[in-house]
């Protein structure tokens, strides 16, 4: 590009190197480390994925087994983190509760930002604690007691008991692992990039996530799925859905859950997703939101089709619906997103520090020059 | 750039528009607006510039008053903000409770991220309340009470009589407050370009600013006037400089304060601090520091000029012996930048909600392909 031009939103330009994640928007693939989400989501699970990213390569059972100890072991949340919690306003967001516990985190044993060993094992500590403080947030906005976390259950597991301070069963709990690994990495999206961009100041750790906490609480970023739960509010049934489509497209309205900068195919990760709602809608005998969800994502594709500009569900579109069906409050679904992100921006964020530039780029000035201030009565 | 290069920290990429500010770093200018910042320094005050900032003109006197009332009528500080900050460890860095403030924020009257006047309205909040959230927590750590914000005081002197709860003289808080109008603004610096990423996914503006000030908080970005006083511990006396400068180059170490990414002469607020800081060294019969500090640059440039390769004092070279003869411990050095920057910051953010894209960019992945899992006992 030349001196005075630029890619609003830097779409299309290379802000670094990466080893983390592979995105090919038009074949629809993604996959961490060199592994297809698909072949992770059927075969790993949830610390096995979390090492895989963090690290580079697929564990040996010790180094899994050792990580697996030091997630559980950083499930306990410190004190000032909960009695922060506690002096919050009951009705603030659960995304701005979850920016104030990781901000505060920074101040418990502190580390410095930059490479090393040190940083790598606070990013298995942030990975652990993230459940941990959304979980307590959303008990202490309701009113009830914080759950401890307990050590005898998977993540997801312990998550969902922290939560509502029931165990679910092993089934949820893995269908809910496997959310999480879905939703870990996804390359330069906002809040990883603005992670790493903090983290090139060689900021701490801690900051560099609120920071990353703080974009994925955007609407247009990880507010999505809950748009598509809104959405369906105006879809009476199935065989409504395509009528009540083709009436929203005359309205040129935005239709949530379709559609992605990135993918010009399905997103590999709302053919999982889709695949888990199916069979969670059929043991619970509740397809509603199913049935309705692949009437407008037919519907969509005929239409779409026929202009020769197909538009595909992205990620967002069954998630909301599975979380449902998993018990988890539409409240909660973008602050579950960071949970599982949280992965992916550790990850890069050790990888910048490995070789780091603080991020600094240029404005292309459009405004005035050589001005001269003049008292208050010279102002026209 | 082609598909596979790309510029490393985004060094001379354009990230977007901006009217903002405009640097000649060959030049050594920098102006706000349109107008230089020695200008405004020598004639504007707190109130004018923030509004020149975020408006993009100089105010009318009605105009200006209305402003400065609603900066006085931010100062208070609400009280789960309080609550919280007296739950942090007592050695939390100023930085992380600044972070963890205005995360809490967000909570209280919450704001959606986006253009329109609601959000400049909370971007003049957020201005205001930079200084009270500072001020608490330096006096908290210390185990000391609050000192409560007061109406008939500048915003760098009601500032100072938090911190100290005492009311400085005048000329002192003008001093401030001509250090806080250099500070306010500076481009696409790395806090307020995370600033700008966060609130491109139209997350609140105060769920951006934790991040600007997460940025600000890295040792390459804010943290560079503490520097300067550590090195200045290493160097005797203004006379014994040159060989101690000699002798630092000569193990290859960073001189603190010198040298800036953009600027090839010396930088244009350097020369306002050095001018107050001579003063002030004059008029406290104290010139140490500032004899010690003109003795490095001049060898500095002695040297450096010889080889052909220029550097000059950035803006933290006096900033940090101006505090301290200001009274203010090196401790809040970054915090009292935040409260100068985040003018910048939210004018930065208002203008981006103006004509808003996502910042997504793209890595440039160098990792693996086409690996498949593998159960655990066929891993090498």
């Amino acid at each position: 590009m030349s001196e005075t031009t630029f890619a609003k939103g830097l779409e299309g330009v290379i802000a670094d190197e990466s080893k983390v994640c592979y995105i090919d928007g038009d074949k629809g693939l993604l996959s961490y480390r060199g592994y297809e989400i698909s072949d992770l989501a059927k075969n790993s699970n949830f610390g096995e994925t979390a090492w895989l990213l963090l690290f580079g390569r697929l564990p040996k059972q010790s180094e899994l087994d050792e990580f697996n100890k030091r997630l559980v072991a950083g499930r306990k949340l410190p004190a000032p983190i909960v009695d922060a919690l506690k002096a919050l306003p009951k009705d603030t967001h659960p995304m701005v509760a979850l920016q104030t516990g990781v901000a505060i985190h920074g101040g418990i044993n502190p580390v410095d930002g930059g490479p090393g060993e040190e940083n790598v094992n606070r990013a298995v500590e942030m990975i652990a604690i993230f459940p941990s403080i959304v979980a307590a947030w959303a008990r202490i906005r309701e009113g009830k007691d914080v759950v401890e976390a307990r050590d005898d259950l998977g993540h997801g597991q312990n998550f969902l008991y922290m939560l509502n301070n029931e165990v679910p069963d092993e089934e949820v709990g893995h269908i809910f692992d496997v959310c999480l690994i879905l939703h870990m990495e996804h390359s330069f999206n906002a809040s990883t990039f603005a992670g790493r961009v903090v983290a090139s100041t060689l900021a701490p750790l801690d900051a560099a996530l609120a920071a990353a906490v703080g974009a994925l609480y955007g609407p247009l970023h990880g507010g999505a799925n809950e748009g598509v739960l809104d959405m369906l509010e105006d879809v009476p049934s199935a065989e409504e859905a395509p009528a009540w489509l083709d009436a929203a497209l005359e309205r040129k309205e935005r239709i949530m859950g379709m559609g992605h900068r990135v993918y010009r195919a399905k997103d590999p990760r709302s053919i999982v997703l889709e695949d888990y709602l199916k069979r969670l809608s059929e043991k619970q005998g509740d397809s509603f939101n199913y049935d309705r969800l692949k009437a407008i994502e037919k519907r969509m594709a005929e239409v779409m089709e026929a202009k020769g500009k197909p538009i595909y569900p992205n990620v967002d579109f069954f998630s909301g619906s599975l979380y449902r069906l998993l018990g988890i409050d539409v409240a909660e679904f973008t602050s579950i997103f960071a949970i599982a992100r949280v992965v992916g921006w550790v990850s890069h964020i050790v990888e910048q520090w490995e070789d780091n530039r603080i991020f600094r780029p240029k404005a292309l000035y459009n405004g005035n020059h050589e001005l001269s201030w003049k008292p208050m009565d010279e102002r026209s």
